[in-house]
């Protein structure tokens, strides 16, 4: 991951991350291989397997331990992205077909039960009891936020509070989870610990909304996605909720958005009213909040060379665009 | 269950394990908690958390740990019946309406997720590791067997051998693991858990091929389900893969076999000729075999109670018709 490459001491772990991650989606199975290794192999930011590596790096850092532990948060992470990619009907993912559109739903449902057990397989190696209870909790606030969302598709009365707990349980907490059983796993403070998952907790909300707006206003030249599919799909972010509490706006976005069968000039002119309706703007705005409470949370860090790179991977994500 | 309430040192166990399972699926997301809750409520036969119960009533049985330990491999069970029943298109199962069918594929999906997640979470508090080493490569081959299954559809030169392996996978290995786990909890002699683990794998096997049977010869006012589904999915079972290496009724069956969109009159005309061929008859012997298998395991088990019930549960499966 060229990202990484800059610090060696982060490189050279990834690499052993890569490996272990081609290792262990091995399977007698072909089709349950390369279903697994299309998506892990699409390489991704790697971010969450690097929070692992940063947060146990502030403590008794023991190499085989954490990068089993960060390749195993990589696999549940995948897996989850391929349950998603049926309940999205998906057709692309990291610029790549997703498992369910190239092999069909039967194919990605397994794939993903085969990487989770996988990766709880790889887990139960190192630690045992703990971690595996943190990783099922996980998991289980995940589906709940994945079914909190399906629930909550088409509401156009959602409020922006709920939506930032759905984010939270979707997308924050993973990269919190990374922070803290880096942290746990090298026996670092319970303070550093909590400032570590908070601050994975903050850049992870941040990037949700990143995610959120890229959706709305991104290149499809850079992104590889067309504009508005969160629209199309029902999932109301945080711009366009905005947008719908806006009682000039209100009307007439919802008229668009209930008239079903939605075509590319209706997704441009819902996307106009929210800009015009300052939804993006608003969007963005939290966006930094949550950058400045990461950063906040790097103030109960100890002087460590690892801060510095927290600090700018901070700002390597607020310039994000795809 | 019926069955075992004339075992009261096993109902009771059985008793706490209805508890934990009723007290696990509860969600603050009521939709989780209906779509795990009806099928856990339907009831099944209870067989995998028995054979767990009585497998440790052989060593030192501590009720909590045991207990927990079933609940959570009936909770993996039901988490394959409702991903199983997501790639069928099932719509019912034990009666009731699956959850994909009742709520939609994603919800099943992630109910399934959440599911495994709090198997997991339970079985992380019993002894961590060990267990959820076993569990984890339990739903691997699990997953691995049924894309082995999808891959074999519609196959009609598959052969008997690789059948057995895919139910070995499929259905028995479960049966297997949860003796075993049972057993080991309990800290019973290496000796013994390896007979209790060949038990649960026979009658396991048996379990699966009586499926099969029924599957083809059932009564629907019995079974509650139309004869020859298999069929229509083309998952092709003993009873016909037998009769397609039979060169009398291969060219007749397949050239029905391959018509696609098949009518109940094809189904019943495949039908007989499997039994014509001798298909059924030859399923049912190797049922028998296998029977007779589980029963010679017994032999290696000391004196106890459970043996004779271990027995007894050999004739009550083998009169089983749904």
């Amino acid at each position: 991951m060229s990202y990484w490459s800059k610090y060696p001491h982060i490189q050279t772990e990834m690499d052993k991350v890569e490996e272990i991650l081609t290792d262990t989606v091995k399977s007698r199975r072909k089709i349950v291989q390369d279903a697994s290794m299309d998506l892990i192999q699409a390489g991704g930011k790697r971010i969450r397997p690097a929070l692992t590596i940063i947060s146990a790096q502030f403590g008794q850092y023991e190499s085989d331990k954490v990068t089993t532990l960060a390749a195993a948060l990589e696999l549940f992470h995948t897996a989850t992205l391929i349950h998603d990619d049926i309940i999205d009907n998906a057709s692309v993912r990291r610029g790549v077909e997703t498992a369910q559109s190239k092999y069909g739903k039967d194919i990605a449902v397994y794939t993903g039960d085969y990487l989770f057990s996988k990766a709880f397989l790889l887990v139960s190696h190192i630690d045992g009891g703990q971690k595996v209870t943190h990783l099922s909790r996980f998991i289980k606030s995940i589906c709940e936020g994945e079914i909190e969302q399906h629930a909550a598709k088409y509401n156009s009365s959602g409020s922006v509070v709920t939506y930032l707990k759905r984010i939270k349980y979707k997308t924050a907490l993973l990269f919190a989870l990374c922070c803290q059983v880096g942290a746990e796993t090298a026996n670092c403070s319970p303070k550093m610990i909590r400032s570590l998952r908070r601050y994975g907790m903050s850049i992870g909300t941040a990037f949700q909304l990143k995610d959120d707006l890229i959706d709305l206003t991104g290149d499809v030249k850079t992104t590889g996605k067309p504009v508005g599919s969160d629209i199309l799909e029902g999932v109301y972010t945080m711009p366009l909720l905005y947008t719908l509490k806006n009682n000039l706006f209100r009307k007439k976005t919802l008229d668009l958005l209930d008239k079903g069968n939605l075509e590319h000039k209706d997704i441009y002119e819902i996307i106009s009213f929210v800009k015009e309706a300052g939804g993006i703007k608003y969007t963005q705005e939290f966006e930094r909040k949550y950058y400045h409470k990461a950063r906040q949370t790097l103030r109960h860090l100890p002087n460590h060379p690892n801060v510095i790179i927290l600090d700018k991977l901070i700002d390597e994500m607020a310039i994000r665009v795809k």
